[in-house]
């Protein structure tokens, strides 16, 4: 770089600081109606799993991107709407497209609650309310986050839409189909999103990709009905026998899955992902402890992260044959079944690894039945993205913290819409704090988590596109 | 033989036929009081598992015996009390110990039942009502023929002690003690017990042995609580993968159980076992359509009988690990048990096997919770008995046909108690239809099986002990 361009990049940093500054300074002046915008907003209830209010919520959203002065439309898919928002008046610049979810999970058990799960109440500097950090508390900081740049410039610094799901806490059956159909007025640079927690230090997060998803039952048949063990052991086969021996040829005791071919789209770590997954915390010891075992799962001399980002597995969600009750039964039952899932690693996808399944099952107990449920393909997008920095810078500028790059996180999410289907570079940024019980009862947000998103939302949209952006602590 | 001496044999022979179809003759006379008696009988509920009526029967049938010219107890045990009956007026003579049990099972589900259970109903040459099969028509049948005796002779061809147990469908846990305690009033040169079911075909049984019965449980532990199987997924360990590594060493595929010295005090069948077993009729292909199988148990080359007669089985009766509901939950589940039976032959022990399933558990999963339930020793008499021929004798004599011998059943009965406590050959001679539908609604006995066992009663008191008695068709 020459000496001139580097002095006229400072000086384009240091504007683009001050205007960000101003954005950041009409965040803490408005703070208290933010909050209050946020509780009447999760006050609404939007249910997928039971059907209730998410019209009423879609209509709301979409009424307050107009007020802010995009434009704004409810469009239908096979389930509930998907609410689709844009600002898109720099001409030629580069647009990110921001994905949320305004559906919430079901409330109940409902006296668990210290407060109704839909009359927001602040305690101890936290909003309590079902959805407020799964998923409204964070795509209503990023909505914030826009309406405080457009109050305070008039602008955005780049073009947005906004994307948000009606159907994720139950799948988002219609997503892939949505994003195929729509995906010219989905044309964009990138995809942020967030939802999930930081570190439960408080440092921010930044995630790259998911492991996939392969659900998939086998149900093996015995005798018409449950026969006694004395008239009949010996004589006639025994379901849970045959299930045991079948799904030990499916993964061994050293913890190696041996289902031939499963490995064979596993890529080892790159260089750049094992120095950012050297550089996570992760206290074993602790992990253990909370949850009372003495030791990780085999094979024992695996990293943590390594486990979790670039490793399928196969997991036995349920095992389920005959009497299960007190005391004894002697019965030879008539049936036995295992519902299992796989996370699935980049490069996997779930129906090459349903083929291997069904094919494995074929050669080793061909009357067992194979059943698919859900699926999800992988996603990952490279943590050597010309956007991370970018997206490190902005996050330093809004919480003064570097965030954890995790190139994998080890569950699963429809990011390959993203990603596969759009062909998009897709990041997380989560906002919520660790300990939100999402999907739990007394849901929370804090209410510095949901001021740090706002601004952390505001400085995305400055930095992500801003080639003169210079990481504070790199 | 001398001539002189087998000329003495046949007379007394046809003396003694003479005096045992004078009973037949009293039974068939007799036969709608003793019908009526018996319907009676099974009005009283005695249901052990509730706790009701046990009293109260065990007092009536004092009372019968004491009518009938015998000495008779209830003696208590740490649970019901048992009736104990005597008829030790043949001075030098040798004794049969006949056993039976006036508990019935609970006969839930009432609504099953076309007519009320302990509302004992005749329709089709049967009597329904709950124990009428199991086990009351049967040792009621044994009492009669004692009392037909008594009322055509004024004695009884041998002496006789009658013991009638409380407990038997809880599993006669008082049983061991009850019969080491009182060994000494309990001595007798045989037992014999009429329980089970004749052959379908309605040709008579004897039955020589029976399997003996070890149930455990396998508990794992894993995390204190269901954790994600995205979040934790190669992390947590899963205690149903190792609850199936487990299993699989301890059965294999081809239908061995894995367990280091099980085997080793497995006897194979004798040469006149074998010859027995062969004369058994069986109808594999009849089972198989039944049941809705497609062929037996692994390993496919044994034969029928050998699978239930004289080797061990280690069955699965239960499975359980996490969730078995619809749809998925993708969780790694917190805990996972299996139950378990084993049937064992003569030879081996409950507590050398379980001491060999505790050792095999602490070399393979040491984690592994080893549970003991209930267990049973095995019995067996030798087919080769001087009893034998006198039984089936006995039973050509009762009934003109000869009878099945089963050298063992798969099942398993407490008749240790008689053969390895007090050390004596025991029997089981069953009287019911094989479609009793005992422990299930609608339990019923047929008329015709009931007179013939008190004529077979008869036919053993007169036959059992008669060095004399030559078989109509050996
Ligand atoms: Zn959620
Ligand atoms: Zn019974």
């Amino acid at each position: 770089m020459h000496h001139a361009d580097e002095a006229g990049a400072r000086s384009r940093d240091s504007e683009q600081r001050r205007a960000l500054d101003a954005v950041f300074d009409y965040v803490d002046r408005n703070a208290q109606d933010f909050v209050s915008c946020l509780m009447a907003y999760a006050s609404h209830p939007s249910i997928s799993a039971q059907n209730i209010g998410i019209d009423e919520v879609a209509h709301l959203l979409k009424e307050r991107f107009l007020a802010m002065g995009m434009t704004a439309e409810i469009l239908p898919t096979k389930g509930n709407p998907v609410v689709l928002a844009q600002w898109n008046r720099q001409a030629g610049a580069p647009t990110v497209l921001l994905y949320g979810h305004y559906d919430v999970q079901p409330p109940e058990p409902l006296e668990a609650w210290t407060t109704p799960p839909f009359e927001p109440t602040i305690r101890d500097g936290r909003i309590f309310a079902r959805g407020i950090g799964d998923n409204k508390g964070q795509h209503f900081a990023q909505i914030l986050a826009i309406e405080s740049h457009l109050k305070v410039h008039g602008k955005l610094p780049c073009n947005v839409i906004f994307m948000l799901d009606g159907e994720e806490e139950v799948g988002s059956p219609n997503l892939p189909s949505f994003v195929l159909e729509h995906r010219e007025r989905l044309k964009a640079d990138l995809v942020v999103t967030a939802d999930g927690s930081v570190h439960p230090s408080g440092t921010p997060i930044v995630q790259f990709g998911v492991r996939g998803l392969l659900n998939f039952e086998l149900h093996v048949h015995g005798a018409k009905r449950d026969v006694h063990s004395g008239n009949y052991g010996g004589v006639v086969p025994n379901p849970a026998w045959t299930l045991v021996h079948l799904l030990a040829t499916m993964k061994n005791a050293a913890g190696e899955i041996t289902i031939d071919g499963v490995y064979d789209r596993v890529d080892p770590p790159s260089a750049r992902e094992l120095e950012a997954i050297a550089a996570l915390p992760v206290n074993v010891a602790g992990l253990c402890e909370e949850l009372g075992m003495t030791q990780l799962d085999q094979p024992q001399e695996r990293g943590y992260f390594e486990r979790l980002m670039f490793h399928p597995t196969l997991t036995i969600n349920g095992l389920h044959s005959g009497y299960g009750g007190p005391g004894m039964k002697t019965i030879i039952p008539d049936s036995a079944f295992v519902k299992c899932d796989m996370r699935l690693v980049e490069s996997q996808t779930p129906d090459e690894v349903f083929a291997l399944v069904v094919k494995h099952v074929a050669r080793h107990a061909p009357s067992v039945e194979v059943v698919r449920l859900n699926s999800m393909e992988p996603s990952k997008t490279s943590i050597e993205s010309p956007y991370t920095q970018n997206i490190v810078t902005a996050i330093e500028r809004a919480q003064g913290k570097r965030p954890l790059l995790y190139p994998v996180v080890g569950g699963s999410l429809p990011d390959y819409v993203f990603t596969k289907t759009l062909g998009l570079p897709a990041f997380l940024i989560p906002y919520a704090n660790s300990d939100q019980a999402n999907h739990a009862p007394n849901e929370n947000l804090s209410i510095d988590c949901f001021l740090k998103g706002i601004k952390t939302g505001a400085a995305l949209l400055a930095c992500l596109f801003d080639r003169d952006v210079v990481g504070s602590s790199t």
